[in-house]
């Protein structure tokens, strides 16, 4: 189980350190790429190659603003690719949204919520537990745990 | 290789068509289902339980408007659920894309663009090649081919 | 005359409570309870059953982004159900608009304003009226009061 | 059971009718009335009068671009309102659904999506039914035929 | 000379200042007016009627959200209504704005900038200048003098 | 009484021609001028010139897209500036709208709904009748007929 | 004088035209390339190499929905690139439109209106007029006739 | 190479002074001229004069709301004009970038992204480089130091 996550700028690293953990936390390994679309194409274009070579089996990439990193990822690989839309500036990340799940056919990018990288790394583990019934069971036992915990939490409520 | 294609309404056969014919295109075997995941919630339910007793892979949830299905769906089964908002009425399918993207987590959906069926069944394509190296193979053929032909379409453009 | 209070998430109870707050201003009973409509179908379904045999006779739910919630709710109960759609992240709120009043028919939500909790709750009001001579009396008076009080108010504003 | 539909302009007539038609299928009586909210106050407050001394105890206004009429007519009365927005020019109704569903405590309108008045209908005959046990058995009684013709139209879907 | 200025609710002081500020320094007189149309459409009525019966020529009206203030004035009388859109919220007031701007013939409002209660003054006293010939000398004047402060501070800009 | 119909474009005629009407139906002097604020500035300023040194005391300006126009205008005169925001191309009206409505201080733009030159050339009137007074007797007249058309046809409503 | 046309699809042929006809009219020459971003980067990247070995001085490219390729183009080249936002699908051209304005620092696109390729030439054209001065006179006089043409126009428009 | 930067409101200094950064970064001479389009339009006009006059190459202009600034700066030269939106206000901007970018043909304004100054600059020395080669090589010098580091930084990323 490989995974790569990619953001375009260091100021992206708060949100998609909750891929990450998310990762961690289901024991999928991952590496992490600071890689720009558009200040550093050919970089991009190795690591993509690199990330091929080694198996990578799915990768997710956040972007803000005019957000074409997980596109043109899509654009150049085969593997699976999560689009994690960043929120910057005024527009509270709707255009990185469209930017990111507006893409032509048959290129996809699989969207998640806005800043919701943990979400991406959620999907890719479902993904990945297509072919790894250990993971499938991890997420399995997870879920449980988690609708117990509602269970109990759900009593203690006052407004 | 299976899959499972879903939509809230006959209406919506004309989009989510375009899913199955890349399933066809792939040679990947899918079900359909119109089932609504507000008017028939326990069609729903039960229509997953038998999709994970049958080994569905993948499955792609196309719906408009309030468009819940495809994260209603996510909530009941780790099959991950590619969502494919379908344009309606005057907003253009902005509320189906925000309704189907914004899901919280753990429980994700991939969304693809509006009304973007055929996305939805090549994402689908991607996901299922990690386990089946042959859809892989004509996964890759097929975007050499498709490059070749973009490559002689080039020549002959004029405005 | 009997409510009830639902909400997706613990982060969500400030906002609700403005809800709760009316209740006991005109001496609506009401429940409440923490159930994500994705985290928690199972323990949603029975909570809603368990209103059902409770006599509660009016939901609110309130739900951010994709907030399927309170539709989710409404394909399971002919109580009707009442939306508050909860800013979260950068759309301020339009996206939980619009997950929750599109929805289709014949499942209806009743959505109030952004973050409105409290005329969620007003609106409750007038509903358990229509049965509750009592409670509309109770409302006619509060809105006599706060007639008075405005008119008075308005007497000493300063520019 | 009576309820009473109104809308600010003749132009409406078609939208509104779904309203009239799901009124007809459940047997609860209502008038009908054109009347804006802007171009004649007056006959809209002596409309709202005469429908609270006629015991009216539901009212659908629908009403397009600033579509104030479901929230004037909610300043003047404790009858519940449900306000449809409805889709005039180039905003596709999203300009009606904030005019409508925005307003300020503890003066609520219960908005339903646009164009939607047949779900407007739905929703009154939830509220109605709190009161009316036997539209409740109708409402349920509809509720159980939908799911059995979707269950039974699922069977003949191909793609 | 005679202006009014209303506002929905007492929070809206700090952005509808702005206009007095004007009116002040252009000595036209006003007065100002905490009304909301939903929660005392009475006292609005009554005061519309003080306000046509003491010669007042223009209005002023602020409002957020629903924003039916303005509309709900020009539905009554004849004496011009400037809207004054009130960011409230997470939507930045384009709610306030649709909702104050879309009005139906023949009722308009003159809407001006989101929270841009200055201008509106600046607006009232051009329409007030067609009859009042030293008030239309003093905005001319106000404007040179403003273009020769501009002028000035331009050759001091360093970045 | 004299005003005064600018637009940008000749495909404005259609949409502008209805603030015509109504100047006609009052009997309100104009003259129309077919001026594109970025084509042709100087013809622009040129015709403010005249249109101020024959006594025209107000001015609709209707525009699309980016929509300059109407603020054009206002810097470069005090007579009010009525803006009509034409909906052209995929933005339904709202780019236009934003343009026109958003103006810096003290320069204000009268902003009306989207393509409603009806609704300017009414709150031209309204403003005209401040000094007028036989053409505010003329909009009470008319307001009136109205009201008792509007209550006529009210009684034939069928849904 | 040297410019390039791209466009991602041969259905943007219709609005690209419309650049190729105005470089026609000033005699810059260009060349015409359908090439898609995400379905043949490789393609593109030849091509942007062989724009620069053969002296192209601006490029105008393009693009709809997700709307990558003026800033691909721009990530790869020094070249500068405007970009047309296509319209296409429901959202009017808005997703083409940030997708293409919001590129990172330093790899701008100069955007112009969406499906207004006419403008992007007259953009280049004014930049190419920076080095060739016979075009800058051109560009002049075709503002002069253009100026006398709507002069005239103006005199014979009718309300 | 000399190039101006002009924006409406001292408030805008902020913004527009990465503008002037990179131009001193790549010793590109410029003036900077805070002028508003509606407040000071006469200064405006001479100011274009004398940038003309002085032999100006690209002009910079940054304005916010409304956003007029550089297409009335386009309407009355040739010289190319690069359009800065600037978020200000509630609508994050959205309204100064179509106010700038929705110009009429065939007056452009090459619109970057919102508070993009930078961008701007970028854009303004990628076209100046057309005709200034020791400009261009410094430009592609920056690109490639910049790639170096990116590449450099890629390594010491850690989620």
């Amino acid at each position: 189980m490989k995974a790569a996550v990619l953001f375009g700028s260091k100021s992206d690293v708060q949100i998609m350190k909750k891929a990450a953990d998310v990762f961690k936390e289901f024991g999928v390994a991952y590496t992490a790429h600071a890689i720009s679309a558009h200040r550093s194409p050919e970089l991009l274009a190795k690591t993509i190659g690199a990330l091929e070579a080694d198996g990578t089996e799915i990768i997710i990439a956040g972007a803000g603003l005019a957000a074409h990193l997980p596109g043109v990822i899509a654009s150049q690989t085969l593997i699976p690719v999560i689009g994690v839309p960043i929120a910057s500036g005024g527009l509270g990340g709707l255009d990185a949204l469209l930017s990111i799940v507006q893409m032509p056919k048959p290129v996809p990018v699989a969207a998640v919520g806005i800043d919701n990288a943990a979400n991406a790394a959620y999907l890719a583990c479902e993904i990945l537990a297509l072919k790894y019934p250990e993971l499938k069971k991890s997420l399995a036992n997870f879920r449980e745990r988690m609708k117990d915990e509602l269970a109990q939490d759900n009593g203690g409520i006052e407004l």
